[in-house]
């Protein structure tokens, strides 16, 4: 992770963040950028592999909630923001070919063609403010650190070249604290929704909690239990193994910030 | 429990029901009687005893949801149902005196005083007919037996002379049951809400989850934990631990059954 910036710098309004991206003026991570702004995962497929991506995404909305996407050969995402440009919206994008990433842009110009949709995909950000108002501790917070991330042994359902492991979000809580959790979390279904599995990690095929397959291990404490909800990783991997030519995604942390709030994406 | 009857003869009606429990033509458990109407617990105390245990009620709402209560000397509750009389429309009572069961009557005619007030307190069948239409199995009920209940160390707030622990009951099951159980029972705070604690029983101070305080132990099979949800035996235990010098309550399985339906009782 190499985007930086004052941290003091926080701009409240999304279209104010988007331009300053766009104009080459803020490089770093988002997250507590925009406050009360849903943010999103980014996945740009060649227009023949994203039919079977959406469908993929719409047998497993759970870990792949689609927020937006675009016509194809169109970077624009007007549900998201009037001026929404995925090519240009984000800090920073890995472009994979074959499935193997082969650079690092800024933005998505040279790369863009005619055939790509874009899709933005819900992302924990939302629900954790949730929590975090609901008075609900994150570890990876006061950890300073990434949230850990994990294979499980629960199979997605397939579509086309699409398929492979869900892969789970870790965060350890008290059982009073995980059963807030799991109400304030279910009233957001498009951002992961409620966790689906708490307690015994081998339960769903992590062998050693200790070592998350992505992000950063979090200490889970004497009283605690290890809960885990569905996670935004889960359709990059498997972009990943679909191998399409070409794919893009938006660089971890430089996520793209809609002018959706989280309070809309509450369904109660 | 010597309450009996044909199990073939199930009321669709309270009203219906509760005049046949009036006429003495019936004499058994109120469980599976009237779906989809909510059956409540009954508490009666002395006018003198009945603010503080209001105040009780209204200070621990979880293991005392108050559905309707009486006129002082009056035992009509015509909140749920324009005929309801809890001195006639249960088919046993226990009596009290002091805090200690002195008689099993089959109405209060004989013992209704001028000055009781009477309590319906929401009862966990309301939630758990939820939790089976929902697909959620329940334990006691493949075993055929009365769910397991324990004292734990979670105090109540007290309220004059009504204090002491909580009561839980416990139903164990897979973790991704008990994240459905906990957003549907999420929907009926007014009959006991959402789960207090899952997992580890010593947490909450029950020593052994093989040996129930009240009612019966059930399995926990491999891959299961239990979950634990705040009882309607709490005020009972209240009651008796503030040893008015008379109460009354429903004769355990023998509770008043109410024209509230259940699915009025969701918030959601």
């Amino acid at each position: 992770m190499n985007a930086e910036s004052p941290k003091s710098l926080v701009y409240s309004e999304p279209a104010a963040l988007r331009a300053a991206i766009r104009a080459g003026k803020f490089d770093a991570h988002t997250s507590g950028q925009c406050p009360g702004y849903a943010q999103a995962n980014l996945a740009v497929l060649p227009k023949d592999y994203a039919a079977d991506f959406l469908r993929f995404c719409q047998l497993n909305p759970k870990p792949c909630p689609i927020l937006g996407m675009s016509n194809p050969g169109d970077p624009r995402i007007p549900a998201l923001g009037a001026d929404v440009d995925v090519s240009t919206d984000l800090c920073g994008y890995y472009v994979f070919r074959n499935g193997e990433m082969t650079e690092e842009v800024r933005n998505l110009k040279a790369v863009w063609r005619d055939d790509m949709v874009a899709f933005a995909i819900g992302c924990s950000f939302s629900f954790e403010e949730a929590l975090v108002e609901g008075g609900i501790p994150l570890r990876h917070f006061e950890q300073g650190c990434n949230v850990a991330m994990y294979r499980t042994n629960i199979a997605t359902q397939g579509a086309g070249r699409f398929g492979g492991p869900t892969v789970v979000s870790m965060r350890p809580m008290t059982p009073a604290h995980a059963i807030r959790a799991i109400q304030i979390t279910s009233r957001f279904p498009n951002v992961h929704g409620a966790p689906i599995h708490f307690g015994d990690p081998a339960a769903i095929g992590i062998k050693d909690i200790a070592k998350p397959d992505f992000g950063d291990a979090v200490e889970i404490r004497k009283g605690e239990v290890p809960v885990f909800w569905a996670c935004g990783v889960t359709p990059q991997s498997a972009i990943r193994a679909a191998k399409p030519l070409l794919s893009f995604t938006h660089k971890p942390g430089c996520m793209l910030v809609t002018d959706l709030r989280n309070s809309q994406l509450a369904v109660f």
